[in-house]
C-alpha cells in the first residue's frame, strides 16, 4: 500500500453535499462520475495529495443506499493506492484479511478495485485501488 | 485546509490493533502517545504523506468509549491540517458549520485541535489541526 488515494463519504444528496464540501474546503469538486455497476454517482474533491470522493446511491440496492439505511451518512471507506492489486490481495489473504472480491473490479476514476471485509479490519472498509494504464 | 493530516480510527484494544494495522500496511506504528485530557491512548502509522491514528479509550467517559458503544470500532474522524486554526474556525462558522470547541485545545502529536459537529458535515467528524510551534 502506497498511500491514501481517497476517502469515500456516503451522502444522500450529491448536489447538496457538493455545496457543503465546497464550503468546507473553500474549493469545488473537479469532476463527477457515475459507476452504473455499483449503483453510484460520485464527485471528487482534491485536497493536497489525496482525494475525497462523495458517493450517492442511484438505486435502493446500491451498497451506498444500504450503508446509509444502516448507519446514516458518513465516512464509507478508505482507499489505498497499490502498485499491483493482485500481489497485494495475495499478501493480505496470507495475513488473514478477508477480501470481498478476489478478482479486482472496475471502480470510479479509472481504477481496478478490491475491498477488505470490515470485520477483519477493525470496522474499517478498506479499498485497494490500482490505476488502470 | 491544507491536506488530510490523519485519519482517526476508534479501536477497543490498541495492542491488538497495532498488530492488525502493521499486517495491513506491512510496517509497524512509529509512536504511541496518551492524551489524558481526552481519555485516549493513541498510536500513529505513517502512510505516504498522511498518518493513521488509532485511538483506544482509557476510561468509559472518553469520547472514543462512547463512539464504540454507539457505532462499534471504525473510522472516528478525519483531521485536516490548517495553517491558522483560529482563522479557519472563523471562516467555517461564517459558512454555517458548528464548531464543537471554538477555543482550540491541545490534542495528540503536538497539535492545537478543534472539531466540527458531524450534523453539519454529512455525518463526518472533522478535526482541524495546527502544529504547535
Amino acid at each position: 500500500m502506497e498511500k491514501i488515494e481517497h476517502i469515500g463519504i456516503a451522502v444522500k444528496d450529491l448536489e447538496k453535499s457538493n455545496k457543503l464540501f465546497a464550503a468546507l474546503f473553500g474549493e469545488t469538486h473537479y469532476k463527477t462520475e457515475e459507476v452504473a455497476s455499483e449503483g453510484v454517482k460520485t464527485s471528487f474533491f482534491k485536497k493536497g495529495p489525496n482525494k475525497i470522493e462523495l458517493l450517492q446511491a442511484t438505486n435502493p440496492k446500491s451498497p451506498i443506499a444500504r450503508f446509509i439505511d444502516k448507519k446514516g451518512e458518513g465516512i464509507h471507506h478508505i482507499a489505498f493506492a497499490v502498485k499491483d492489486i493482485k500481489t497485494e490481495i495475495t499478501r493480505l489473504k496470507k495475513e488473514g484479511f478477508t477480501v470481498l472480491n478476489e478478482i479486482p473490479k472496475k471502480g470510479a476514476d479509472n481504477k481496478l478495485v478490491a475491498f477488505l471485509h470490515p470485520k477483519t479490519t477493525n470496522g474499517v472498509l478498506i479499498e485497494l485501488c490500482q490505476e488502470i494504464e
